[in-house]
């Protein structure tokens, strides 16, 4: 693109439009839809108490992630991954990703001996599917959390402070928040940021799709990223507190 | 159970509330919201215009499906197909089911030689999801194939009329149309009838789970699943109209 | 077909010449070779005295069953399922079904927490292998019952009633008893029935090869079936008497 | 063993009771069944007209080879391999054997572009499979390529001569031929033979399952297996001229 | 870690001593070893003449990469992927960011329709092998494309310019420049940086180990990894120039 | 071939240069580079104090070995297993013959209720490579003993004595001992011996490439063989007594 890109649809440091539906799937211990924009994902959190045996006997428990994708959730259906048998790289890397944020707000040792799964499933795709999971899954496991501690089953809460996730890109020469799929496939770079209600990092990935990028350029897309999770960590509590 | 059982929710020839969202997923060339009660399947049809290998050149096209759930649409969270590796084997057995049935009701040397892919994903299973899979992928079906012919790449319409799918069964010895999953867990018998709007069988899977069951008791539950696959063709219609 | 099919090799209500020899794999706790016209089943029984971790403390045993055939079973060799790496749906589909129909005639709760592990391998294919498959199976299953019962290691006999399985079809309009592969090939529709000696239904899965089919048909099917079974026990029972 | 083995049942030198059935599996393009005392095996060759990719275009045929072995064929039930996912490295290196034995005899530049695919089945084990599963291959294919000459798709014949295999062993000091599954297991050494007709080796594969064993032991192994095969080449040559 | 942690063995902005031994193996079109400190990474690059099918007939070539570690590269050996049947999610991140950061210096269009191979194994491992794998098979990709240049089968250099990586991290509250494993492994929170010769960013990976961490330490972990990318890419140079 | 080889680069009956870096991985317990010529592979052990539940309670340990290829080690890449998701049959038979060649001169009863485990990675591949593998992972195996012993951890040394492989092969009519990958390819028989340094036969696999062989050949290929390995017992000795 040699010409810079103009958003139309909102400005540059614009969310895409955000609804949080908690207690979405009765069966979970905690749930929501989350929706941005044409994305929507599904979160779930499940207490399990029964940690699997390689993490057995540390005083302390664990926060992992799942993540998939309905074959129709894209244009141009996907392969369903069960039916090929395995997951790919990408689902790997997000699922992990999912997992390693969440647990930078959690005191593991604070949890019990139980783990929490987390499952984060497509139902509509148009960009930033992995943020948006990140987003929601937070919402779902303090909803898992909360309903042991109502129970009696912890004392003390193991969530330090909230989490969201957004991405931020330059399109065109333009630095722009939430990128949505034909903004994604056409940046120039692109950056998922991961980050705490106080505002620290906890996971930031930038990735050059067209020519490498300048510290400049990260910079500004790391104040894009700022601004949009404080505003995302705002909608999840409002989810949370009216659920 | 010694006892009848006595279903206070609704007679027990009754369905249960029906409700189908055509259109849901907007990537899809057919779709649909299905829900029957708490069971809620997602159903969606993609045209795909290349066959694969083993059925080309026998001038007709084809119809499959796949079937998923949500890790968390059972109460006690299943484990992910794509992270296990493969499909259950109850899992194939669903998809297989989904395709003939739908197959039945096409005339596949009228579909040119393209396939379509029928999707159905459980977003929360609570008894029912392959029959409720069955009627919401019609209209998926009906949905693409429409397309196929607004846009003239079709003359004939291939299908010649509308299929659903049901469950019955016998619960503390009494005859009950569509169980739920409490239902369906304590029942002696369970039949699953896939039947044409025009009343005629496509396929009928009875089992006995507790004692096996009298040729009497298979023709009540027939004639409970008849009842309902004519109540399920007219909610499919009020949604193909509606659409 | 639009001409009534006229069978000229037996009756219509009639099955195919069936021979069943017990104790024909020695290393087995039981075992025939079932012969059904030109479809020859191995079926065998192996005693397994350590139940499967979920299934252990239940007070009760557990019947399963797996099924394959030979690559060169069929005309045109079907690919190995060991070299292909997976079980095919439809052999996971056959197994799901032998299992089931041995234990509705077993009181697990008597069988003491063991397991016996049925297989039946094809090792010529002329249709019907699956019921075929179920008759064969009962006798194996019945002969390691009673191989337990002589060591004294079962007090009470778990085995309620015989279990027999065949199948029926209407050809060119015409019901018949026991398809062989041209008639299955060519049918309409095509029902496999699973019955036990008193005449009850353990499982039917009727399926619409070509038109879907009207209940009376249905009924006429299962009246062919009900006739086969009674004859399938007969065999079954000439062949335990004389091992 | 410190005390040397007598085998009573048969001479060191002999081989234990062969029978070659011609034509056992009437779809493949040869078979037979194979006994060599209570081991039997099921051999078949299927002719295939599609070399696969990799060996096309070389003017040259192919012939392959696969085994497996019922789950109940042994004392004590193997897994099935379809069932664990996938075949061992003891069934691998059987099956890779059994093929590069018969292309030893087989001109594959006068066998066209198409390959024979051989398939060996063990219904029953008691030592020495592998070999057996070689000697009755060879029927097979000279079955299967006598029916191309016959029907005029070959012009010369491909096979040059017979070829055969045996095994052959050290058990308490004393060297035996034709090992049985007693025998096999408590051995010292063990040598798997493949010769041709005319006495020369295609494939040794000695093995010290006890102590290592010398040079001398060596060659009264291989001695007793050169008159082991002679025998066989014989059983091979009636069977074939019998049917 | 409250104290702050003091490096002994060199500088905090110091890189482990490099070592690149281009020519490694000698089948592969460009290798070498790389070592840095007791990190040791045989990187490969091999020219494949074919495209895999879906890039063909795009007029532009491709560069992907296979990672992986020897068993006992590690201490406490790793399980062989190659045994467990699949490579983890860790390898496939790893191997994705391998391809993606050479692609990032290559203009595809000018590499003609061919594909080369990218393999990083780690003989042994001491923290950055990931860093070290991109750093090496830049060296690697350079040979290749050389060979394709002096043999005329490339007429313009595809190679924009070089690309090396490193890691960053804060350990006991001090920025250090290239993590060993004890580093890596109590380390707050770790940035892996890819850049080009130029200083332009082509993939940041920032990750909280431990607390979350503020964007000035994410400046001062950017500052130390420009310094030490400017100095691998002066030992990429020197490799090449020695070759 | 018809006219006979001539080698040129040493007599027919000499060994490749050989060089043995014991110590190569400092990670393992006990680990080699060897090098025949060109064929160049890493052998290591590792002691693991747990054995696999199959093996124990029997009052004995044990000694298994895996084997792998970079996919550069060959002349025109090899596909990564690790990225096939299955290891080949050849890996397969190749691993299982370096374990049983290994544990044949161990006294399993000695070794205390652990395992060790033979890692053995080609890292480049010129004929020879699993023999190569055979000699290295002895000495791999070796230090891993010594390292027990000297810990107090075993008080007998269960090595018999040492064990060592080589390939022996006639070609164009001359027998040649440790081929390297052209004579490999064009023999026309090939030879695999695995003795003690006693001079006894642990293991031999003769193959016809080409035409089959006479016993006379199969001598003096065991002939070479047997002189070979007694050279490669005194690499090993010198290379256990430098380290």
């Amino acid at each position: 693109m040699t010409t810079p890109y103009i958003r139309t649809s909102r400005p540059a440091d614009a969310l895409r439009p955000v609804r949080i539906t908690p207690g979405f799937l009765p069966h979970a211990d905690g749930s929501c839809l989350i929706e941005a924009g044409n994305t929507k994902v599904i979160c779930t959190a499940t207490i399990d108490e029964h940690l699997p045996p390689f993490l057995r006997g540390k005083d302390q428990g664990w926060v992992t992630a799942e993540y998939g994708m309905l074959p129709a959730s894209t244009a141009g259906r996907m392969r369903r991954e069960a039916a090929a048998g395995k997951q790919s790289g990408r689902t790997q890397e997000i699922q992990r990703l999912i997992g390693r944020s969440l647990r930078a707000v959690v005191d593991l040792s604070k949890l019990g001996e139980r783990q929490i799964l987390i499952d984060c499933d497509v139902i509509q795709a148009d960009g930033g599917t992995r943020t948006a999971s990140i987003t929601g899954a937070f919402v779902a496991l303090h909803m898992a959390v909360s309903k042991l501690l109502a129970a009696g089953m912890l004392i003390h809460n193991p969530i330090r402070e909230a989490v969201a996730a957004v991405s931020a890109g330059v399109v065109g020469g333009v630095p722009l928040l939430d990128l949505d799929y034909p903004e994604d496939s056409g940046c120039d770079s692109d950056v998922n940021i991961v980050m705490t209600a106080s505002g620290n990092i906890i996971e930031i990935q930038g990735t050059a799709e067209g020519a490498p990028f300048s510290r400049a350029e990260l910079n500004a897309l790391i104040e894009l990223g700022h601004k949009g999770v404080a505003e995302l960590v705002q909608h999840q509590q409002q989810a949370l507190e009216a659920y």
